[in-house]
């Protein structure tokens, strides 16, 4: 295997005093954090788009990156090169997992059959490396975005050719995905939504949505795929409105057709502060309803109005997220996969490394954060303690239903002067800064 | 009754030429429309607080409105005052319905028991009142929000007295609407959502908010209320977080606790875009689920984050909140509230009937473009034909579930070059200001 | 001249009723308006970019759009044939003008002067084209955000080279701004900004920025292009934050380096939105300034937090953009330049057409509501009726500098009791609507 | 002096190591860092206006606070309990400043006179106070926007009583502000904007705040006042639009009106987010222009689009404004005012405290963080590095005059080739982590 990145060897642990920008300060994948490794808690992941397709286009300005593979000119050779390139620098980075779109690891075909067959050339040179490494994957998916037919949609499409067209690509996605042994399947439905309402039958896409899951759901059985499947909420952009708009949204979506048993949400960071959501929200709602299946980790600004898919280097983030993880007992067969790229001025190799590793370390710490606040259960007694009328009196009768509005009401005209205790909202904040600071 | 608005007589129609700004241009009740007249379409509603408890106070700023009953220092004789005022106005206005909370219409008393003899009060002065001018109840709530008891909450309270609390109020407020011959009832959980993550259990306070919707879909049933139960939703404000998010989370949230068969939902057009909605997303969403309900009819700023209830004056939401409404056959038993409010600066009572006329004449003409957009089908067509696939051939068969992954994989690989139709935006749009400008 | 859109012929004017949508309803060129024809009032404008160069990628999609260029694949040829295309759709458009960067008209080659060479064989083209239809430039500029080497800045790049490159294009594209006879041109610094302070500093960059203006300024002179300069404001998009913010921000910028008088600013409706203003604020406050100089129409969608580049339809923007800019007593020597762009779903070459119509026709229809809204002077009676205090008494006196606060504290403790007169907003809101449906 | 919070002693330093939630952790006034103790760095104040009249009103409900002054109903004798309270919490929390508007110390009266010998009546017990406990004024200002007779704004209103009216309360408020040895007066222009530019004359609104600010500073001339002016912008709330929007337009502002050697601002932290900034950027915006004078500590919350004025409990924001405070060679005579208030449901006495501690812990802590990064210069250096090439060569000519478009198109000829070095955004958000975790 060719070295792509000569110029760095195996990043390391090397903790809080190391000043070596290319070690670990936080993340020691083989210490013990509670009843798992921070290996086994963590389970990171790389986005094979942004890490080894993007190259730091935006809007406004072509791709900016330098990457040794760039001169390789043939498109194969050059997927190729890039699933080399990937597998050194996991391996590098000590990243267990990675994640990818069926259309990031090999071009595009004249035809439908040309591109699958592009695609499973790649993935037995997956399926080698993967042994060869020990690196698995998290997930798979496909591209139903990218390419312009899927402009009005894919499951959503105005256009029936254009749902089969999609379907036979999430059928051949789900056989690579159960090939390469991947735990999970991932729907971003990056065009389903809509651009206008003057233009759109939104029952019939919201049908058709439905209907397209379902055939997912039934083929993984016939195929015996014993993956997760999942959705993950996006609010807005590229489409004016997309229909998985937040966890909320998709929580209804799930029931009304019939999906709730067959999928868990894959919950971005970015996409909910979009859809005005702190990233602790989104994952507490699928927590709770017991949806909570996987994380892209990264960040946004809540200054900008798009996806920046920073990478994750805030700390409050970190923790509380990993506290939500905690509780919920671990994301797996899910995890953390850093759908998050480099910006477009960090364009240089090294960046690719510095950046993962800020966002290891960042988790990391918010794992070692979080754990502490879960031994200590500082927070929880102040719940607790917050919320104790609920376990007698006439709490305990209305969480068990035995009071009508009737007997509540006699009982609150016996009861009319509240006395309340503060929410001590800012000594929390507090606190939770110092579980940060001494982490 | 004393002529609090001796300034004005009756608002009649003047048609489009009129100048009178004390006229409708628009608004004529008793013109027919398709298959009702205006009237009965736009089942137009005041809400009281806005426009006889609202002073225009902001956060930065006491009242400043001048009202004729503003010196009457006694609190029930200024709620009847009120009351009086409110009817000539609606009278004057010909608004035939009304909407109010019930610590709206009397002030609170030391005790529960005083609070609900003032409402009652005041109940029996309306229902003589309604009885006199024929004016009608759109729908009554309770307000669980203002007072300091229900800063942590209503039905999501950490305290369970407050839950009682609340829980003795809606069962009297129910009473009372249906006393009033109210056609609808409404819960809009201004406290029911979270400051903080930090101190919050957010699964028992859903679990709460549906127990106590459960409680009061119960007591209907036994005192033979029949109106329609309405949920509004609120993304945020006062609180950081609302639980009823937007028509999506709602829609999730009543599904997930069985309250999907009694409720529809109450769509406020801020409300709407403070969630990143457009109204007309909302509307829609809530008539393909069967869930609309009834309308707060108001405008957001949305260069503005927060809750402005400016009166609606703006076509273009309009035109398109009565084509989403046409298409959901009406809204009976709901209603157009305006559940606006004069602007800080706009403190003459003058102002009160200037408001609402603009609001109406928008809401008139919107239903006339609306109308006429039906009548041409022009966007129907455009529709139909864009998704016509869907009828027949690979469209008809997945619709009707005849194929799988593998059948519609077969059909790609013969059909993979797939040819679109344009979406049509620009010109969609410029066919709007037709309607509008010609309706 | 190759027909690139046999489709179409030229767009006339055919009035209100025609149902064509090939033909304009509102713009008439030759029509008189007060005291100019429309044409002279609106100087439409192509942007050369979006509708020659753009082809519907967003940062989820690859181009859509379908050109009949498209097959072309030597890149001097597809230039030229863009060329001939534009001309052809201007001149069935009857659009006067058209706007371009450099690098949209001409291939980037290996080196500067390859690009600079590439560049003038299309302008040579531009020049007999020109010629040959009557059309003129609005204004040229030269793109410094697209090509990696402006990743950093142009005028603000930390590498003084890249400085130095951006003033070598500056100066080539005033030179062919001024051999083409544009009458402006223009600066949007799409990189002058920063992503993160973290890295930045920010004195040094904005006394660069204001060096590279002074520069272009004194190149002018010097050359004797007597265009006008402007400035494009822009909050953020590409980078986290533009140094051009707003009207107010570059305002500040301009006299803070002496740079007040040889610039006026061009205001896009979609950047003022995404800076949190409307596009009559940005007018407005330019216009008060004496610093209007141009716009670029288009629309964004509020509830976006990116720039969308809509074609501008809504009739309320472009009529208070036409009030604004009669107050001005017009905009020339700038113009209303369709910086918008057809949807990524309006792909095919139609909708070109269909666009420019729409925006055509919505700011011919402001320009009409506009003008009999300054005909009436209904609203300035009553703004002149609202501030008349400030004419006579102690109004006058502060206006012309004779009283102090102890003058003003004296008068003030003998007038205390303040009388107002309500603002009226909902009542001119609902004047401006009659306004926009009469024009 | 009655003990108003006889639960509370003087709240100490204890060190990192404390759990005492009624003492500092970081906070050590004398502890020496850099050139200065914390306490001549930090400055602290407190607002009398939130800490001592807000009671936790929002739109959606009145104020929640229990306060042991609460019963005091004579009006004076609130003012003068709140006061004794207020000197009592700035001793117990070693809070050197406080800052006040006119009117949070008295009621008005009313008539003007009475209003002010109501003030001048609470400012002589203040000087006692004052004088007694070593307590300093950082600011004064006066209220100009919350009584309605400032509806339709204070200096910008339409009615020149208005302009007389608060030209009379600035007078006074200056006077007393020298009286108690203010180090500083503020103007915020609660007020100064506008609802709707369809009644708005803008260009006579900002040449009559222009007009007001000349006349204050020729009175302060005039009284021998030299404390510093300061402008705090604001983009929005209450009112639609602000004229003061951000440090940008502030700039431009006073430079078209003369303004710019009088006056320098004071920003807050809310204020800057909700115009797009981030709170750094306003710090350095107005440091590199010489114009930070004071701050307003608090912090928003990006998701929300109003002033939600919460203790700033951000380490990451600390931290950067301590970096641009220190930069800046401190605040003096500015300083850092907690422009904050207890949440809502922190309604207890003991909120005020814990919250207190919380925002001056985490500036004590942005500070050591922030001190330590201009210690060591990594980020110093870092940039120094990246903008070496101004230094010298072409860069140097730039920065000197020496080059004019030609040259540097010459230059840019031999040197079109590019390279640039990565910005490292990624490895420096990872180092910052690193400083605030080690302060």
């Amino acid at each position: 295997m060719k070295n792509f990145f000569p110029e760095v060897d195996k990043v390391q642990f090397e903790g809080r005093q190391s000043r070596n920008p290319l070690a670990f300060r936080y993340y020691d994948p083989k210490q013990v954090v509670g009843d798992k490794t921070m290996e086994e808690h963590l389970r990171f992941s790389m986005a094979y788009w942004h890490t080894f397709t993007g190259a730091g286009a935006d809007m406004f300005g072509s791709g900016s990156a330098i990457r040794s593979w760039d001169k390789i000119t043939d498109p194969m050779e050059l997927a190729k090169a890039r699933a080399y390139a990937a597998f050194e620098f996991m391996q590098k980075m000590q990243i267990p997992y990675f994640c990818f779109h069926d259309t990031d690891i090999a071009p595009e075909g004249e035809t439908l059959k040309e591109t699958l067959n592009n695609i499973d050339e790649i993935v037995a040179l997956f399926k080698d490396l993967m042994k060869e490494t020990g690196i698995k994957l998290l997930w798979g998916t496909s591209n139903l975005f990218s390419h312009p037919r899927f402009m009005h949609g894919a499951a959503t499409s105005p256009n029936a050719d254009v749902f089969a067209y999609g379907a036979a690509r999430v059928k051949h996605a789900l056989e690579i995905t159960k090939e390469l042994g991947g735990e999970n399947y991932v729907f971003w439905g990056g065009r389903e939504g809509y651009e206008t309402l003057l233009n759109t039958d939104m029952k019939l896409e919201l049908d058709n949505l439905a209907r397209f899951l379902h055939l997912a759901v039934d083929y993984a059985k016939e195929i015996g795929f014993t993956g997760q499947f999942l959705i993950e909420p996006k609010p807005k952009e590229p489409t004016k409105h997309q229909y998985d708009y937040d966890v909320g949204t998709v929580l209804g979506f799930l029931n009304s057709y019939g999906l709730e048993k067959d999928f868990k949400i894959n919950i971005e960071a970015n996409h909910a502060t979009l859809a005005g959501h702190t990233f602790q929200h989104e994952l507490r709602l699928a927590r709770i309803n017991g949806i909570l299946g996987s994380v892209d980790a990264n960040q946004g600004d809540e200054l900008l109005g798009w996806d920046t898919d920073q990478f994750p280097t805030n700390l409050y983030t970190t923790t509380l997220a990993m506290y939500e993880i905690l509780l919920n007992g671990g994301l797996a067969p899910g995890g953390l996969n850093f759908d998050a790229k480099v910006r477009r001025g960090s364009f240089e190799p090294m960046d690719l490394f510095y950046a993962h590793i800020a966002g290891m370390d960042a988790f990391a710490h918010g794992l070692l954060a979080a754990q502490r606040l879960l031994e200590t259960q500082e927070l929880e007694q102040f719940i607790q303690e917050r919320y104790k009328s609920w376990e007698s009196g006439i709490g305990a009768k209305i969480v068990q239903g035995q009071v009508g509005l009737k007997e509540l009401s006699e009982y609150a005209m016996a009861n009319d002067q509240i006395t309340h205790t503060s929410g001590r909202q800012e000594m929390l904040e507090a606190i939770l800064n110092r579980y940060i600071v001494e982490a």
